[in-house]
């Protein structure tokens, strides 16, 4: 019988042999790549952390200890033994187990994660709370290589020192970020991994647990390191330079060794950083052999039919881009470490000199390619709605207030599926929307994505081309057999469908569920039909175009893609609203509510959020109801 | 005559001698200081700068090169030698010159500043827009040692070596952010700038240009220092690790010796970091005695009458925290680099325990606070609202998405006077409102502050109370000789004065537009007069209660303390505008339109962005003359 059905919680695995912890790990595996194979997730990262997170809970003890994961797609095997085998099969499904630490999900994830570089910032703050309220337990931070390149993480390396507490950061060095990782520092971890200058302690620990009972061994090497540590142990590092202690680098696929060094850190009582080098992908070929391939890995169901022999927005965008850039040399591409997610593969292969992967570093890419706009270059910054998030205020100051000529091509826009609350593009219009100079836009098919391209590309100002995950139609008119009417400016709404007294407003994806919400009405017999708009161009706002819409209306729909608050359609009630104009359009927005949508497929989620044709239709049913309702009373 | 008055431009600093060189260095200094103390500015930045910007405008060409001032506020003496002395009087005036580099100001000002770290990014934006478009000039990034702490400048020397490109860096370290600067980096510094491993070089340079002719001598040098850098120039350090080429320190009100360190730097073929020691305040007695207090200066200017004897917001609020402190051990503060600003001294000296300056790291602040926040704590974090862009990732994520009870003292809300564009508060409002979990609120007076702060002390979850610069009255409604109502819960809008046909909404700063604006109605004899209304929370929104007040009034007034796109204003019009309520007020929006707001007095920006009581009043003026037009018709 395997061993991780007979355990009973993660206490027991202290009781395990060399043996059965080596065995146990071979199972772990088995069960973290036959689920994600099955339903998606990090695959990759998390074969590569199993004997760190069993090292790390036979000598640590979640229930006092907090134990904290960078990003977290690495900790799989700790949800396995830490509560979670028998629901792990639901991981990243709508309503079960989190592809992240989730801190609702059970006591034993300490800190919620998803974007990268908070793990040391966090375990910080729980080591001064711990000393502030005078308890007594450990806290670990376990950050991968590439999370600790990112400004944040550097902030919280610098203020260690400073926090005069004891933190044990792990730095899980698999050598490689989503794809290989970039930077001087990268280089000077890579230096460190290979070098052997900490084999002494390596053997002193081992000599030293050989012959003399733990504890007590323990003491003698620590007594040992703290006269000598400044002195002996020097390969020249950024670390020690600011004052943590760096010690390794260490094998992080044996637990001995790993064990060893955990209580060592345990007993030592200044920061310390144990540098451990592991192999993504570890345990299954393909992944040792391709670990960017399986860094994440979606999920093994059927295609849905309305999508064959579509391509993605990415590859759709990419491609564009690719062409535009050989027609105009001063065309660049930048992306934060997303390069293979961002389908920019060919564009770096074909512009190698012209291309700019920063590793997960936003705020760097989004000031740089300011630099780059302000001395005469037409930068495309390729990056996620969510990442986005972090160079709010380098999109604001580096390129608007210089209203410089950078695109954004913000990919996964709106709701995105698997990954959940952490990963949903579902803030960038609210906070975009006042920013002066800015032009934001979001085009429905793969022909308004090349129209929106070659305008940002002449246009003297920044502007951002928003779009979701999935996959995009060539043209979503054509594939809905309606006729194209000219489309004399990209940033003007566009009638879609002429319809009376009710009108749908949707903007980039919500112009398919705006079209749809026509059909569904056609279906039930609605009479009259809706017209259908598309805005096009969420910033500047078209004023004078949806004043015109708004006075041949009674009741207009505003679907968002992203939260209700803050977006498109809280600006166009006010427009109906503003001075004066008593009489026009009764507005019902429709967007994502005041809550953290959580993992699921998109169609879950849409249909969490009430976006769907059916509650759009039934919003004008309802107008009509309350309207006779009214007339009957007078 | 004054060598600043004859000089024609700065070309001509090269034909000036070492003894005019100095004199000019004392002319600069004399004319910063007295705008300065006039105008109100950055006073000891910009003194200790001013050898080191002779000797960039001697080695470089402004009109070729590209000069990078991190920040800005330091970059006095650059402005008065590149065309701005003759109005140099108006600095930090509407309409006058900025105290930051402005590209629209000056061509010599080649990137915008203001919030910190970006100069380096930038830098490589502009050496891979040379590169790509086959130009040759140099790239120039000053930075400042507290600059550098922030994770954006490390994002950039991180990504240096992979840019594979030519660029400067000038360390300007005076060994002080705005507040003594803090982290195991700023002490790898000092120790960097007290080594004196690099004694050889600046001797090999004295010599080698004493015997021979200026470019031969430096070829030597650099030959020399190609083949040794490596194993000769020595101190250990961060840069050399990260395979950026470490030069220094050299002393930074020396200009010999900087120019020839320039030149040298300038035929060197890899990215170099020259560290420049200078005294902040350098040449003023006061102001190198005390750098902190003449970091910022405030304007020589009467007080206006009303302020007489009201305290800062900033001030009150760290008195309540510090009250609150007293009786609950797990309060704790938290400040980037605003301890002063904020005026969190006390505190910080009463419980040094839990007091945090985190130096300019917002994001690693906000995430530390999460960390403390679940680890028990009650973290008070003090933050300038334009600051917080720089966190908002951090915000959502680590705070709000884990429902933390982490409380933001958001300071310089709204608009903010002198320090123009890049320091506005005018963002937070937007991007906040969508934050799930978020209570977001704004007091009147520091009655409501108060109020405010108990009741986040005992909320179980985020809280945002943002406040303005300046003073705040204690009540604002007594001191309007107003009856107070009862207050049954922080979160309700509360009526101050009843009114019929119309009502203005203000919160925080605007509640006294508000008022201002009934009395301004009072005195142009308009009935009937307004009810008066303080939101208090905008976020919730307490939609029952606004409810009510749009269905009792037919015109209603809503005025922002911020943009008007994504603010309440428009929340409040989608209420009224919402399913049904076809007969509810005409809702007017008033805020900050679609621009960057530039300096000034806050009064003379209020009046740029129709904020006052007039303007308030004549859009019901307008609304009326609208209605019986109207009525007229029919």
């Amino acid at each position: 019988m395997a061993i991780l059905e007979i355990l009973k919680d993660y206490t027991e695995l202290r009781d395990l042999s060399r043996e059965d912890i080596s065995a146990l790990a071979g199972e772990l595996r088995e069960r973290i790549t036959s689920v994600v194979l099955k339903n998606g997730g990090h695959l990759a990262s998390s074969l590569g952390a199993v004997e760190l997170i069993l090292s790390l809970l036979r000598s640590f003890d979640p229930a006092e200890d907090r134990i904290l994961f960078d990003v977290g797609h690495q900790a799989y095997a700790y949800k396995l033994l830490t509560g979670r085998l028998d629901r792990f099969d639901t991981l990243r499904q709508w309503g079960g187990v989190s592809g992240f630490p989730r801190r609702r999900e059970s006591s034993f994830d300490h800190f919620d994660a998803g974007h990268s570089s908070t793990s040391l910032s966090a375990a910080l703050g729980f080591a001064k709370a711990r000393d502030v309220l005078g308890k007594k337990h450990h806290v670990v931070a376990v950050i991968g290589d590439a999370s600790l390149l990112n400004g944040l993480a550097f902030e919280a390396l610098n203020y260690t020192r400073e926090s005069r507490t004891k933190v044990i950061y792990v730095l899980n060095d698999n050598t490689m970020s989503i794809s290989p990782r970039v930077g001087g520092m990268a280089t000077h971890l890579a230096r460190l991994s290979s070098s052997s200058a900490y084999n002494w302690l390596k053997k002193a620990i081992k000599d030293s647990c050989a012959s003399l009972p733990r504890g007590q061994a323990l003491e003698n090497v620590l007594g040992k390191m703290k006269d000598h540590i400044k002195t002996i142990v020097k390969p020249v590092n950024i670390f020690d330079e600011m004052d943590i202690n760096y010690w390794g680098p260490f094998d992080g696929h044996n637990t001995e060794e790993l064990e060893n060094v955990f209580e060592l850190a345990k007993k030592y009582d200044r920061p310390v950083l144990l540098h451990v080098v592991t192999v993504k992908g570890k345990g299954s070929e393909e992944a040792e052999k391709d670990p960017t391939a399986f860094h994440g890995v979606s999920p093994a169901r059927p295609k849905e039919p309305c999508e064959t022999g579509r391509k993605s927005w990415s590859e759709i965008a990419a491609g564009i881009v690719l062409g535009m850039a050989e027609k105009d040399s001063r065309i660049v591409c930048l992306t934060a470490a997303m390069k293979c997610g961002s389908r920019l593969d060919e564009f770096a292969s074909r512009f190698p000199d012209r291309f700019f992967d920063v590793g997960i570093a936003e705020g760097h890419m989004v000031t740089m390619a300011a630099g780059m706009a302000a001395g005469g270059l037409k930068p495309v910054v390729f990056v996620y709605s969510t990442f986005l998030q972090r160079a709010m205020d380098q999109v604001v100051h580096d390129v608007c207030m210089q209203n410089l000529p950078v695109t954004f091509a913000v990919d996964r826009a709106g709701l995105v599926g698997e990954d959940g609350e952490t990963h949903q593009g579902l803030f960038d219009i609210p906070w975009s929307r006042p920013v002066p100079n800015l032009v934001m836009t979001a085009p429905r098919d793969e022909e308004a994505l090349r129209s929106l391209f070659l305008f940002a590309g002449k246009h003297e100002g920044p502007v951002m081309i928003r779009f979701p995950r999935g996959t995009a139609v060539p043209c979503l008119k054509k594939g809905n057999s309606l006729v194209t009417p000219p489309a004399p400016d990209m940033l003007k709404p566009e009638i879609l469908e002429t319809g009376s007294e009710w009108a749908l407003i949707g903007y980039g994806k919500t112009v398919e569920l705006m079209l749809r919400a026509r059909e569904t009405a056609r279906s039930r017999g609605i009479s009259p039909l809706p017209g259908v708009v598309d805005l096009r161009c969420l910033k500047p706002l078209p004023e004078h175009d949806l004043q015109k819409i708004l006075a041949s209306h009674s009741f207009v729909v505003v679907a968002e893609d992203g939260y209700s608050a803050g977006g498109a359609g809280e600006a166009i009630a006010a427009l109906a609203r503003g001075m004066g104009e008593r009489n026009t359009a009764v507005v019902s927005v429709t967007g994502v509510p005041d809550i953290f949508v959580p993992q699921g497929t998109i169609r879950e989620q849409e249909e969490y959020c009430g976006l769907t044709p059916g509650k759009v239709v039934n919003r004008f049913v309802e107008f009509q109801k309350r309207a006779y309702r009214q007339a009957a009373r007078i």
